[in-house]
C-alpha cells in the first residue's frame, strides 16, 4: 500500500522534513487517505495545509517494517502564517518584542528576503505541531474505516487518533548540522563558560532552555556556599558545631536566590518572546475520556467527566494511597535506624577497618532503597493521576507534581529530620547526609544518562547494521535517521530533572550548616549534570517538541516552599547548637522563645522581601508598558478610521481596554 | 461675563445635568471659552462631544457668587458610545456579562428602544468623568490666557487645570428621586434585611457597594462569634481563662472568613461586570510634578521625576518619620501604664465607687489620645506621601495605606500586646480591650457621621435661608441643589471606613478569646455603622464618582496579614492559659515546643487552604471561559473573512492568542 508521494531512494523528499508521524502498522487505508487529505487540505476547508510524504522502508529479512511512517513539512509562507497563528513574539525593529504578524513582517529584525531563516527549526516544528493538534473534526461522524472511533465536531483529530492508538507517535526530527554545532558549543569543549542558552532555546525550545538556565544559575549561586563550606570542613572551623553563622548565611541565601531567579527568568523569557505571549485555549489531554455530554463552555457535545467522580477518586483512592506510601516510607526509615544501631554495636564491639566500613553500609542501602521507592512510587503516581482522568494536561501535571513532591520530600528528608530533631545526634546527621547525598547523586547520574546511553548505543548499532545489510553502500540519510530516531526513547519532559534539583536544593538549604561540604558536592554534581543532561538531550532521546515556557512554573512554588521550610529548620538547628545554648545556661524556655521570635521575624522578612522585589526587572516592565501603550494608540486610530468608514464595524468586537499587543502604526 | 447657553430661571437646563464643573472665580474668559469649546467639540477633532451649560447664580448682598459654575450632560447616543470606550460590561442575552458595544446593543438585556434607562446614573456620570479626564491637549502650547500653564500633547487637560488650581472641583450631581428611593430601602425602614447592594451600586458605583457588601458580610460572619461570646461572658463559663476552645474557633473563623469573602466579592464583581473588565491605562495623578523629560513608555515630552529622588525621600524622610511616630506611640503607651498603676494604687488605698470609676479613666484617656494621634498621623502621612510625588494614584494609595496601617496597628494594639505577653495580666487585658473598643467606637461614630452631619445641617440651613431671601417664593431646584452640593464636604473614599473595620477585625481576631464580648460589641457597632455610613453617603457628603472596583484591593491583603498575626497571637494566648499549662506541670519547654509546632501546622494549613480554595466560584469561571472561547471563535471567523477579503488586513494587529472578549457572532 502506497499513498501520496512516496519517497524513493533517489528523491528522498521534495521538502525539508520536520516532523515524523507514525501510524499503527495495521491502520486501514481509508483512514490514512482521509488523514493525509485533511493534513494537505487548504486552511479555508479546515485543513492544515501542510506537506506530507510517506516513507517506505525496504523490507527486512527478520521483520516487516511499519509502512505507515510519514514526514511532514511545510512551505515557508505557511510557516510564517502559522507563526502568527500561534502568537510567536519576535524582536521588532525598535528592539522590543512584539507579536509577529505576516502583514508587517518586514518591520521585524532578522527578517530578510522571503523570511528564510527567520524562524528557528524548533519554532517551525512547534508551528507544525500546533497546526496538527488543531486539525479539528468537521462533520465526520467517525474516522473512515473505524465506525467505533467517533469524532466530535471542533475537537482535535490528532489527539483522538493518539488516544485510540491509531497514531503511534509524532515527533520532530533532529537537524544533524545544527545538532553538531550546538553540541560543540554546549558540552564538547572543556572550558569555563556559560551555556549557550540562546542556541539551546533555538534548538530545543524555551522550556528546556529555561531548565538549563536554572541549572546554571543554581550552580553558580551555590559557589559562594561551597567556597565558605570548604574551609569550614577542612579546618574543622570552630569545632563543627558552631554553625550558627553558616545557618544564617544559608537563610539569607535561599531567600535571595529564588527572588533573583524570578527576575532572571523574566529577563530570559522576555528575550525569547514568551513573557508577554498569552496561553492558548487548552485542549483536553489525549487520555481524557468520559460519557457524552455538553461542554458548559462551548456548548458542544463531547465527552465529559463529572468533577464529583474525580474528587471521589482523588479523596477515596489517591489520598489514602499516598498516605499509605508515606507510612511505608516511615517504616523503612525505622528499619534503617535499626540497621544503623546494629552496625554501630558491631563496630563498638570490634572496631576494625571492616566494621568501620560497615558503619556506612546501612546508609548506602537506605539511599538505594529510597531511590527505588521513589522510582516505583513515580510509576504508581502517574498511573493514579492518569486514572483520576483530568481533563487538562495542566491539571494532570499539577496533581502529579504534588503527589510526587510530597512523597519524595518525606522519603528523602524524613530520616534526616528524625536524626536532627528527635535523636539530636549531629554526628550521625552529618554522616547520613553525606551518604544519602553521594549515593543518590551517583545513582541518579547512572539511571539518568549512562544507562539510557548504553541502551541507546546498543540499539543504534543494531539499526546501523541492519540498514547497512539492506542497502549495501547506498547512503540513505533520511530513511536511516528516521528509523533510528523512531526507536529512540521519548524524553518525558523536565520533570525528573527539576525534581532532582529540588531535592539537592533541599539537602543544601535544610542541613548544609551541619555538613558544609553539601554545597560542594552539589556544585560538582551539577557540573557533571550539565554535561550528562546536554548529552542525553542530544544523543539519547528523541528530539522533544519545543515548549514555550514563561517560567519554571510549579517548580518556583516548590522551591519557595522548600526555602520556607529551610528557615524553620535552620532556626531550629541554631537553637539546638551548643554555641547558642551556652548563652542561656539556666533557662531553655527563654532560648526557645527567642529562637521562635527570630524565626517569625525571618519568615515575615522573607514574605516582605518577596512582596517588595518586583518579579520583572524595571527595563522589561517599561518595554511591556510601551507595547501596551502602542497597541492602545493603534486601537484608537482604528476606532477613528472605523468612524469614518462604517464598513469596519465587523471587527468591532474587540474591547478597548484589553491588552492588545500590536505593531506600532506608522 | 456669560458664556455659552446660560441657564435662565424658566429654562433651567436643556438637558439632564449630570456633573458640576466649578472653575476658580477669577478664571480668564479665553481659558473658559477654550475649555468649553474643547468639551463641546466633536470627538473626531479631539473633543469630548459633551453638552455643557453655565449656571448663573443671582448676586447676593453679602458675597458675589462664583460665576464659573457649569453643568455637564450628554446625549444618550454619546453616552452609549462612551460606555463602549470605558469598556463597560453588561448582561448579554445569554445571561453572561460581556463588554458592551454599540454595534450590537440590541443583544444586551435591558436594552429597550433607544437605550433610555440602560445605563444607570452612576454609569453615565462615570462615563462623563472618563471623557473629561481623557480630554487631551492637542498642539496647544499652554492654556489660553495662562502663558505659564504649559500643556503637553496627549496629556489630560482637566488634570492639568485641576493641579494648577484653575479647576476647583468637578463632581456628580445627586438625583433626588433616586436618592429618596435608595435611602428608603437602605436605612429608613427598620427591618432585618440585607442591604440593597445592587441599588447602592447603581447609585454610588461598585467601589462603595463593595464596601457596604463587605461591611454586611463581616457583620454577619461575626454573629456566630457573638452568639458564643455572650454565654461565655454572662455565665463566667469555665472560669474565664479556659478560653482555648474560643481561641481555636477564632483561628478557624478568621481564615475561613477571608477565603469565603474572596468568592463573595468575585460573585458580586462578576454580576456588576467589573470582574473581567481590564484596567485602563493609568494617567499620572493630578498633583504629580517634575522636570520636563521623555516618558520612556510613550516617548513623549512630559514632566518626569527620577525614581531615585523619590526613593531618597521615602528612605531618608518618610521611613525615619514613621519610626519616630512609632517611638512616640510607644512612649505614650508607657505613660498610660504609669497612669494605670497610679490609679490602681489609689483604688487599693481607698476602695470606693469614685476610685473604682477612676480605674477606667486612664484607659479612656488613652483611647482618646490614640484616636487623636491616629488622626494627626493621618494628615502627616498624606502630606508626606504627597511630597514623595508618586506618578500614579495607585502607587500613592499603596504608600499611604502602608504608612497608615503600620502606625494604626502599633498605636491601637501595642498596649494590648504588652499587657498580654510582657505583663501576662489577663484581667487588665480584658479591661483595656473593653475600654479601648467601646471608646474608639463611640469616638468614631461621632467623628465620622454626627459631627459632619451637624456641620452640614447648619450649612444647609444657611444656604436655604439665603436662597429663599434672594428668590422669594420662586422654586429653583437646580440652582439650589448645585449651590448646596458645591458646599458639601467631599467624600474622601472608603479608606477610613475600611481602616475602621480593619481595626475592629484586629480586636476580634487577636484578643476576643480573653474578652468574648468583643464580637458582640463589634456587631452592635457595625449595625449602627451601616446606618450612619448610609446616611452620611446620602446626605452629608457630595455624591462621589462611581469607581469600578473588582475587589477590596489592598485591604484584602491587610485583613489576611491580620489573620496571620491572629494565628500567632491566639497560639501564644493558648500557651499562656492556665488550662493548658496544667497539662505540662513540670516542663515549660515541652509546652512551648508543642504550641510552636501547632502554630506552624496551623499556618501551613492556612496557606494550603488559601491556595486550594479557588478565588472565583466555579460557575463564574465557566462563564469567563465561555466568554474567552466565544471571542476566540469570533476571532477565527474574522481571520477567515480576512483571508477572503484582504482589505481587512488593517485590523490584523491584534494577536490571535490575546484574551479578547467579544460578542458571540451569529
Amino acid at each position: 500500500m502506497q499513498l501520496g508521494l512516496s519517497v524513493s531512494d533517489s528523491d528522498v523528499s521534495s521538502f525539508t522534513p520536520l516532523v515524523v508521524l507514525e501510524l499503527a502498522d495495521d491502520t486501514k487505508a481509508e483512514a490514512i487517505t482521509w488523514l493525509l487529505n485533511r493534513i494537505r487540505d487548504k486552511q479555508q476547508n479546515g485543513g492544515a495545509e501542510l506537506l506530507v510524504n510517506q516513507l517506505l522502508f525496504p523490507a527486512q529479512d527478520d521483520q516487516k517494517p511499519n509502512p505507515n511512517v510519514f514526514v511532514v513539512g511545510s512551505t515557508l509562507q505557511r510557516l510564517l502564517n502559522g507563526a502568527e497563528d500561534v502568537g510567536l513574539f519576535k524582536e521588532f525593529q525598535d528592539g522590543t518584542m512584539r507579536g509577529f504578524t505576516y502583514a508587517n513582517r518586514e518591520s521585524f529584525n532578522d527578517f530578510n528576503g522571503d523570511g528564510e531563516g527567520f524562524l528557528s527549526d524548533a519554532e517551525c516544528q512547534y508551528i507544525i505541531k500546533h497546526e496538527l493538534d488543531t486539525l479539528r473534526a468537521k462533520n465526520e461522524e467517525h474516522v473512515p474505516g473505524y465506525p467505533k472511533l467517533k469524532l466530535y465536531p471542533g475537537k482535535s483529530v490528532v489527539r483522538r487518533l493518539q488516544s485510540k492508538g491509531v497514531l503511534n507517535q509524532y515527533f520532530p526530527l533532529h537537524n544533524k548540522e545544527d545538532l553538531k554545532r550546538l553540541s560543540f558549543s554546549w558540552y564538547k569543549k572543556f572550558k569555563l563558560s556559560f551555556q549557550p542558552l540562546d542556541d539551546i532555546r533555538h534548538y530545543f525550545g524555551e522550556g528546556l532552555a529555561l531548565y538549563f538556565g536554572f541549572l546554571e544559575y543554581f550552580t553558580f549561586a551555590l559557589v559562594p556556599m561551597a567556597l565558605i563550606g570548604i574551609p569550614y570542613y577542612l579546618f574543622d572551623w570552630e569545632d563543627y558545631d558552631k554553625y550558627v553563622l553558616f545557618a544564617v548565611f544559608n537563610l539569607v541565601w535561599s531567600t535571595v536566590f529564588l527572588e533573583v531567579w524570578k527576575r532572571c527568568s523574566a529577563t530570559l523569557a522576555y528575550g525569547w518572546g514568551t513573557l508577554s505571549r498569552k496561553k492558548a485555549f487548552e485542549e483536553p489531554r489525549a487520555g481524557f475520556h468520559g460519557a457524552l455530554g455538553f461542554n458548559p463552555v462551548t456548548g458542544r457535545e463531547e465527552p465529559v467527566y463529572p468533577s464529583s467522580k474525580r474528587q471521589l477518586r482523588i479523596y477515596l483512592v489517591s489520598v489514602p494511597f499516598v498516605l499509605l506510601c508515606l507510612y511505608l516510607s516511615f517504616y523503612v526509615m525505622m528499619v534503617y535506624f535499626d540497621m544503623e544501631f546494629w552496625a554501630i554495636n558491631i563496630y563498638n564491639e570490634d572496631p576494625s577497618i571492616a566494621t568501620s566500613i560497615l558503619l556506612f553500609v546501612p546508609s548506602i542501602i537506605y539511599a538505594v532503597v529510597i531511590e527505588i521507592m521513589n522510582l516505583l512510587y513515580r510509576f504508581a503516581a502517574e498511573f493514579l493521576t492518569d486514572w483520576e482522568n483530568h481533563r487538562l494536561e495542566s491539571s494532570f501535571q499539577n496533581h502529579l507534581v504534588l503527589k510526587v513532591l510530597v512523597f519524595n520530600f518525606v522519603n528523602c528528608f524524613a530520616s534526616l529530620f528524625y536524626i536532627a530533631f528527635v535523636m539530636q545526634d549531629m554526628v550521625l546527621l552529618r554522616q547520613s547526609l553525606a551518604t544519602l547525598l553521594i549515593t543518590s547523586q551517583i545513582l541518579n547520574q547512572v539511571m539518568e544518562a549512562f544507562l539510557p546511553y548504553w541502551l541507546q548505543r546498543r540499539r543504534n548499532k543494531k539499526v546501523h547494521k541492519r540498514m547497512r545489510r539492506l542497502m549495501g553502500d547506498k547512503e540513505l540519510p533520511l530513511l536511516g535517521q528516521v528509523k533510528l530516531e523512531t526507536e529512540m526513547n521519548t524524553y518525558l519532559g523536565t520533570f525528573d530533572d527539576y525534581l532532582e534539583q529540588f531535592l539537592l536544593f533541599g539537602y543544601v538549604s535544610l542541613f548544609s550548616c551541619v555538613y558544609p561540604l553539601a554545597a560542594v558536592l552539589v556544585v560538582l554534581n551539577n557540573i557533571t549534570e550539565v554535561y550528562s543532561d546536554a548529552f542525553k538531550m542530544c544523543h539519547v532521546f528523541k528530539r522533544p517538541f519545543s515548549e514555550p515556557a514563561t517560567n519554571i512554573g510549579v517548580w518556583q512554588l516548590a522551591f519557595e516552599t522548600m526555602s520556607i521550610i529551610a528557615v524553620v529548620t535552620n532556626c531550629a538547628l541554631i537553637g539546638l547548637s551548643p554555641q547558642v545554648k551556652a548563652y542561656f545556661p539556666e533557662s531553655d524556655t527563654q532560648l526557645i522563645l527567642i529562637v521562635v521570635a527570630i524565626e517569625h521575624v525571618l519568615l515575615a522578612f522573607k514574605f516582605i522581601l518577596a512582596f517588595v522585589i518586583p518579579d520583572v526587572p524595571k527595563h522589561i516592565q517599561v518595554n511591556l508598558a510601551k507595547l501596551e501603550f502602542d497597541s492602545l494608540e493603534a486601537f484608537k486610530k482604528r476606532v477613528k478610521n472605523e468612524q469614518l468608514n462604517p464598513d469596519w464595524h465587523d471587527c468591532s468586537f474587540i474591547n478597548t481596554k484589553q491588552k492588545i499587543y500590536s505593531r506600532r502604526m506608522p
